[in-house]
């Protein structure tokens, strides 16, 4: 039982995400009205017929109705939209559907279609993981969430590591290939998105992505060869509007297609899709990002300043904070709580099932209360006399029977090893000494953090009271704890939106500071001291009380 | 001899065009400094190479490089620049040669190459005319006119007149079949330009284009289907920068194509060219335009007012103005003069040729002669005793001979029929009445115009005193006469090379008041007056004395 290699970022659960994306409407904490400002949008034009007091010609017509109602700005209509006007205006009495889209201070006109549509005016808002992706249609109109649906990155078949991707990029033929992958995986998506919703992809307006540097490149065919060579450095960090069917995106071809940019190549489109989520860069109060995936990916700031911190924190990370969990599903359990009297052992499953096996949250909560109930040591040692006839010694390994073999699904017992026991604590430790080296690096104490966000749709998970307890995080007011879900779409889902979302998103890439996390002596001390339940240091956690 | 069919846009002689085209160069009355503001350029950059200390992307280390030498606006790059930069920076030492346009305040990078190239850095300018298109390949770096061609218009296969294609377009597939005529056409003649010049097509990188509306429409694939059905109107007037593939033009497939806006559906970008290269709109003083083409055109003003007139002047002008000459060529007439004492018809021929026939402008130097010499009358018909000899009557038509059988080319007389000089009469009367309509709307007397700019390439060849004498165009100080050349042409080349030019070019489409000339009673009674050699009010012509 236990880990397994699969990436916490895997830790997406179908029915529960789209649960919390229904929340997206509540997300604004900005003041931005969603629908005040969107960048992609119909106008419905009423057209003055020509007569022969009035001979402008038809688009230049078009064009003035367009901008009656938006005042200000060039206004730009594509040869494809010049060319129907003539016919679809007197088809349709002289009231057309523009549609719009902004672009350094121009609306470009890109579609004509009759007025009063049927199926509504959407956009897509993509999350480009490396492991999974997650396409949402978004009602433009209304800024509601339509659908969604997400699915395994076909690129796994080349590597599930982004370094066997890049390496095969630089093959003849492996961009192409690793492009083609991904495009057709989420084209297929799209049309059963739009033929689950009764449209079609070419009506879907326009596209926002949110993904890491590498995974960016790739989806756009750029080469990722020297993100991984010194100096380490992306093909472009920031992107222009593309038009879908220069990408290859089987939407309207006209559609814009709008890339988050990346700070650098360890520090993704993704992450400032976070910070636009959290609304941290607008906040007076000092706010903390964490974005528990494949790596610890941290933003620490308010609205005067942000720092970024992310990349491998060297060897202590690798196989730590992302070896902890297997994929959620029914039966896997989520949440676990021990009496401490007893001994006895209580789980919550996914679905109520009977028990397969345990994801990341129900790990922390198992560990956390191991501990709570003194059958684990500070070391996280399992205490033998505590633990009772729980404990089994396997091939020399002592294991923690969770589930006994008769309430399993699987008909075997479901153990805890005390190796992984050791990982989760190797994985916990590295957190805690990445966000004690951050705030370090810049003077701030833990207190005066107000706001710490967790995003990923793992982190949604996690009990904080439990991660508090083995000393993952910082003993703070739980209040303080604020589990954001899929940041990286909600980000991509206010930016497809919103003018001044996108705006915001600019700045956030041009202010924020990167910081690369160096694994040096002292890193090394302060993770050996963070090895141990909650802390060598107990003052740091005087909430947490083991019996 | 005489009439014929053709155009007078036809008169284009290859030979001669080249030669006053190299004029273009001094034509720089505006005070701008052709090179000093250009829209598409190239930018030769140094990028600093990425260290451990600078991980900023390629491209936006790129992009930094051109912002230090193009400050201010927005830079975006082609997805296709994007996934060359990284090999091309690295092969080329950091050091790359951009090509950038510019359009709604954006710096567009759709190129990048290797820096010190051996061939120039080219545009074109085009006149789209509907009989003859000229080409020009420009140096974008030295603004120098380094070739050109010019052809017949291959749309005349379907029809010569611009009504007969607007119908062909109406056909099935028949836009479709007009268009790719004219590209066609087009890009074999850049092909054939290019490899001239020692370039490939693909390295040319931007191209303006002026032509009447019907033509631009044809040009870009729209249907002109409305133009010529009440209210005649165009499907649009101004247009979008676009991209040289997107119409289908065999350069550089991301170089931007500006197309001039029209006024209206007799209005084109070709006078608006014109407009630009005479400079009138940004003169004090009074100026007028003419465009003796198919239809005569007229713009009048200075830098505070433009007011424009054209179209259809009725049956007056059909045949007139149009009627008049025959293509220019070797051994054509281009220059006659008479001793009125002898009656001896002296002529000078393109080439120095024996003689095959007369243009236009040696077609108003006849006639003006003749009257001067008191060989025909006010009226314009031949005064027998004058003529002697060289009056002959053909089919009870009196022919004049101008060169006899023995010094022909032909082995033919050449000759001057009643009917050539009556059709000329009417021409030259539907002019002057056009004028006098045209200043008299607007209460401007001829006295207060400081310049005669005459546009296209037959106006250039017409001598002002001939004109005078005859009572085409008004009694003025000869030098207020200014033939211009191909207007349209050299105005395309002007915006080609200039942003400023660009914006004067949108100014004046936007400021210009265009007035619909109507052939009402009021017309027809001046007409009538300027049937007369000069006038019958002889008052107007005090310089004109007749033997």
């Amino acid at each position: 039982m236990g880990s397994g290699g699969a990436p916490l970022e895997g830790f997406v659960n179908a029915e529960r995400s789209a649960l919390s994306d229904r929340k997206h409407g509540e997300m604004n904490e900005d003041g931005v009205s969603r629908r005040g400002d969107p960048w992609i949008r119909t106008v419905r034009t009423e057209v003055t017929p020509p007569s022969l007091g009035d001979n402008t010609g038809d688009v230049d017509r078009l064009l003035k109705g367009i901008q009656r109602l938006l005042p200000g700005g060039t206004i730009l209509p594509g040869l494809s939209v010049i060319k129907r006007a003539p016919a679809m205006l007197r088809e349709q009495g002289y009231s057309v559907e523009a549609l719009l889209f902004e672009e350094a201070n121009a609306w470009r006109v890109f579609d004509l279609l009759p007025p009063h549509q049927e199926t509504p005016f959407c956009g897509l808002a993509l999350d480009l993981g490396s492991s999974t992706l997650v396409v949402r249609l978004v009602n433009l109109g209304t800024g509601d969430v339509e659908s969604e649906r997400s699915f395994l990155n076909p690129q796994t078949v080349v590597g599930h590591d982004i370094l066997t991707r890049i390496h095969h990029a630089g093959k003849p033929g492996g961009l192409v290939e690793l492009q083609r992958l991904v495009l057709d995986g989420l084209n297929r998506e799209i049309r059963l998105l739009a033929s689950n919703h009764g449209t079609e992809p070419e009506r879907i307006a326009g596209m926002a992505v949110a993904g890491n540097t590498t995974m960016t490149h790739l989806l756009l065919g750029i080469t990722p060869y020297w993100i991984c060579r010194e100096p380490y450095i992306p093909a472009a960090n920031t992107f222009p509007l593309f038009k879908a069917s220069e990408v290859g995106i089987g939407i309207h071809p006209e559609a814009p297609v709008l890339v988050f940019p990346n700070v650098g190549s360890y520090f993704g489109g993704d992450l400032i899709a976070g910070i636009i989520a959290s609304g941290m860069a607008e906040r007076e109060e000092l706010s903390l990002l964490v974005d528990v995936g494949t790596n610890a990916e941290i933003v620490l700031g308010n609205k005067d300043w942000l720092m970024g911190c992310a990349g491998a924190a060297g060897p202590a990370l690798e196989g730590g904070v992302a070896g902890m969990g297997m994929m959620a599903g029914p039966g896997v359990i989520d949440r676990v709580t021990i009496d401490a009297a007893s001994g006895e052992v209580r789980t919550r499953t996914i679905g109520d099932k009977a028990p397969v096996g345990i994801c990341g949250s129900g790990l922390i909560d198992l560990a956390a209360q191991l501990y709570l109930a003194g059958m684990i040591d500070v070391r996280g040692k399992f205490v033998a006399e505590k633990c009772g006839k729980k404990l089994r010694e396997i091939d020399g390994i002592f294991h923690f029977v969770v589930v006994p073999s008769e309430a399993s699904a699987t008909g075997e017992d479901l153990t805890l090893a005390q190796t992984d026991i050791d990982a989760l604590l190797r994985s916990k430790a590295a957190m805690y000494t990445i966000l004690t080296t951050v705030t370090g690096m810049i003077n701030v104490s833990f207190k005066d953090i107000r706001n710490f966000f967790i995003a990923g749709t793992f982190g949604s998970y996690i009990d904080p009271r439990s991660a508090i307890a083995l000393g993952m995080v910082p003993d703070l007011p739980l209040e303080t704890y604020k589990p954001l879900g899929n940041t990286s779409l909600a980000g991509a889902t206010r930016v497809l939106l919103s003018k001044r979302a996108r705006l915001k998103m600019d700045g956030i890439r041009d202010r924020i500071t990167y910081i690369e996390l160096n694994v040096n002596q002292e890193f090394m001390n302060l993770f050996s001291a963070a090895r141990f339940i909650p802390h060598t240091d107990a003052s740091l956690f005087p909430s947490v009380r083991a019996q």
